[in-house]
């Protein structure tokens, strides 16, 4: 007699938005779900922790609803730490976050409040999976990546991942154009080109928006970037040992001791 | 005739650290110091970026300065990208951040502030270091560190880092105890197990305060919390490309596209 997986969910444009809904849609095919997500939205919060001030957690869970909901004040790393501290009676066999209103493939990966909760959950030992979908309306259809989504979590319990390892899941925008499939990927080297849209306070002072244009130079054809631009689902196994292990025998023979 | 190496200097505990006028003691012996730092502590931001709300950039030079300072109303990763977008007038040669008031090593560089300005200013292209002392304490004592801090950023000036990575820097708390030297090292697999502390609001409304304790489960001998532990420090190459390229094959074998 199988047991249902146990599955968190979160995501970082917050408890409301609607990409978290289509993901607690498709996880209840799958599993018994608990979300725990942030009160408001959190987008480029990278893996930011509250160290400095204090966490508010609320049930939000209605009568009528077949699964618990948390609403946390903090980041989304917090609502990992928080639901598996506080939450949980146990350790959830699964972590997905999102579905992000927007892209988290190339260099996004590290300003993603989204990658940063299922990094979170992978530090704590869950298997886990972000996901992101390449429309940044609050209306976007998530409908076409539903059976995406859950064939990549089965997928997922079935094989579990290795230690130190989360997946980077990015979905192309397909209310126009069929998605093709999933390909597993690296993370393309691109960038954002930042500018800053200098401005004026009523009182006079400048202030300043961040903006900028993303700029991708990587041509590989096995990169998240090429993946989704040809229509297919990017999948990046990420890891969070940042250590460049390539690089230490060359740096080794630098005169640091000198 | 060779001109004098341009370094800017950022933190994540603000711009009127200890730590960051130590680092700024240092460089001045190096190159000519632009310092663009959070206008208020930013410990725990991980690679947050400042994306919903507006950013104030002050100048705080003084007539006495050698060097110009300016406070940035956001996180480390903003000041990094406003001093190079709105600030210098070229790309710095030297992109340094810190010293950090306590560890960034193994999993803390994940969450660290300091190292997201590293990380940052990698991403940009510019050879960058984070620098944290394994001392809490608003007043702990840099002296110590200072020459093994102005050997490692000459170092970095004289042997060019790769593209793609930058260099963290841990330095143990040497009041006590001499510091040995300087061992290259990796990220150990250690981390926090979180603890809530859970209080009431003088309405009697439950709080919580993240606390936790750090649990080292990795003796190896040639990672960062072994070379600190031994009274060494321990510089460790960060890559901030995440694929888990060793495990791109396996995942291939996964049957994601059934």
């Amino acid at each position: 007699m199988s047991k249902k997986p146990l599955i968190l969910i979160t995501n970082d444009d917050g408890v409301t938005a609607p990409g978290i809904k289509a993901l607690i849609d498709v996880m209840l095919t799958i599993g018994d779900v608990v979300v725990v997500a942030p009160d408001s939205p959190q987008s480029g919060m990278g893996h930011a922790i509250t160290l400095n001030s204090v966490l508010h957690l609320d049930n939000l869970t209605q009568k009528k609803d077949n699964y618990k909901t948390y609403s946390c004040s903090g980041t989304p790393a917090d609502c990992v730490k928080i639901a598996i501290n506080e939450v949980l009676n146990r350790k959830p066999d699964l972590c997905v976050s999102g579905v992000n209103h927007g892209s988290n493939a190339s260099i996004n990966v590290i300003y993603s409040g989204t990658m940063s909760a299922a990094i979170e959950a992978g530090i704590e030992g869950i298997p886990a999976i972000g996901f992101s979908l390449l429309d940044y309306n609050w209306n976007a259809n998530f409908e076409h990546s539903k059976p995406y989504i859950k064939q990549i979590a089965q997928q997922v319990l079935n094989n579990k991942l290795p230690e130190g390892i989360v997946l980077n899941v990015n979905i192309p925008n397909s209310d126009k154009k069929e998605i093709k499939g999933i390909k597993v990927c690296r993370q393309a080297k691109a960038n954002w080109k930042e500018k800053f849209d200098k401005r004026k306070t009523p009182q006079g002072k400048d202030y300043y928006w961040l903006t900028g244009e993303f700029e991708n130079l990587d041509k590989g054809k096995d990169t998240d970037e090429f993946a989704l631009e040809k229509h297919y689902i990017s999948v990046v196994p990420v890891k969070f040992d940042l250590t460049a292990h390539h690089f230490l025998q060359q740096l080794n023979t630098w005169n640091l001791n000198d």
